[in-house]
């Protein structure tokens, strides 16, 4: 049981209880990064260049529920055969560019365009942050993406991981067990010394369930102005932040 | 086969034939870090506070060879069950306290001296070498040390790698194939698009049997002053360098 019940967040002082805590894993899409602006703003520039008149709004909404979010629950449920999220995201994508009709783009088009999800930009505030905590947490992805997505977004977008952990690595998905405690086995850490940070209370909660502690950052723009929100914070999480500067003030850094 | 043979060092121009390289992989120990001069700093610096005459160097060269590069051989035949690179330093480790006779230390200072191998110091080129390298490729670490310990050594040592791959991740060690297959495969490219960097001739040999590039930077101090030496590279290794700061003007960066 966590011994740092959900308080409103303040300045200071840190907050002690969780002295335990050496390494900060982070849920990415979403919580990191702001995936549906950065696909949208990379079909709306294809979309000029192809003379195209097609919804980026929805065409990005529907590859992330039905290529990401729904294929994983179909792999985990063993209706799909376990492939990577690179692999999910081009079945997805090739799909939908029949569905709306978008011809004559050429394999290596394609494949780029596949590879938006390796070029999304992190919220305002996620680097920041993330500079701040790293002077006192080991940092890690703990995301679905794949190890090369993860690997590239993190250059590109300069976000100062100390290692990448893909859940590729043991051939699951969150909020699989075995993706969790991928973490801490991989850090040689206890379950306790290890917090994931997320903007989504499933994922958090299936980390705590495994002896994780956690870190709600709820991101209300994710999916978009006036788009649906994640719940209100569960009292069980240890940590609840607006951002990733405010996460690294509740913890010390 | 490769199309750059092995020629002498020049500033520039930069090798064009090694252009498809898009990821740089390094063996760590010996490669990047002084592991010699590292053990045995903290070595004497633990007998001073004990009052212990132990022959450091001594103490260190055998828990190299015996404890990691003789360990390693019986795992790979089946001698010894796998287990990762800190727990075959810390079965050497406690017979050498034994043979040695150093005694009363607590669990804690074992476990803590065990992990000297988190705390190896770069060469002095290495980190500004590989500065110069990220701008241009991936950089990673393929080594046999565990994943905690490539990443605990880097956020030490400000080591600037953009993701961890440790040998770890696949039960396996180099020089297995399944080592080396990994690192193309995590990282989504063709094996002539990564070279492996080394100190070893023998790691880039196996290296280049599974299709990478190979880049060899001798390191004549490696096993301290008047130690054994490498053999004289191969005229199949790709890329050969003093040291990281020659190999990234070898390489245009």
């Amino acid at each position: 049981m966590p011994d740092a019940p959900n308080t409103p967040e303040t300045a200071d002082p840190p907050d002690a209880s969780l002295d335990a805590v050496k390494a900060l894993v982070f849920d990415v899409f979403g919580t990191v990064v702001d995936w549906r602006g950065s696909v949208i703003r990379e079909g709306e520039a294809l979309g000029r260049r192809l003379g195209l008149a097609v919804d980026w709004e929805r065409f990005a909404d529907e590859w992330r529920r039905v290529g990401y979010r729904d294929a994983i629950a179909r792999v985990r449920r063993g209706d799909l055969p376990w492939m990577n999220a690179d692999a999910l995201h081009r079945r997805q994508l090739d799909a939908q560019l029949q569905a709306y009709g978008i011809a004559g783009l050429a394999e290596a088009e394609i494949d780029h365009f596949n590879r938006v999800w390796h070029r999304l930009d992190p919220w305002p505030d996620s680097v920041p942050g993330l500079t701040r905590l790293r002077h006192r947490f080991v940092l890690s992805p703990l995301s679905n993406g794949s190890f090369a997505l993860l690997t590239n977004m993190a250059k590109r977008a300069a976000i100062p991981w100390d290692c990448i952990l893909s859940t590729e690595l043991v051939r699951a998905y969150k909020p699989d067990a075995a993706a969790y405690a991928m973490a801490h086995t991989l850090l040689n850490l206890a379950p306790h010394e290890v917090m994931l940070v997320a903007a989504h209370a499933g994922d958090l909660r299936a980390a705590r369930a495994c002896g994780l502690r956690t870190g709600y950052v709820p991101r209300p723009l994710e999916h978009g102005p006036g788009g649906p929100q994640e719940p209100e914070p569960d009292a069980a999480f240890d940590v609840v932040a607006t951002d990733f500067e405010a996460l690294a003030g509740r913890l010390g850094t």
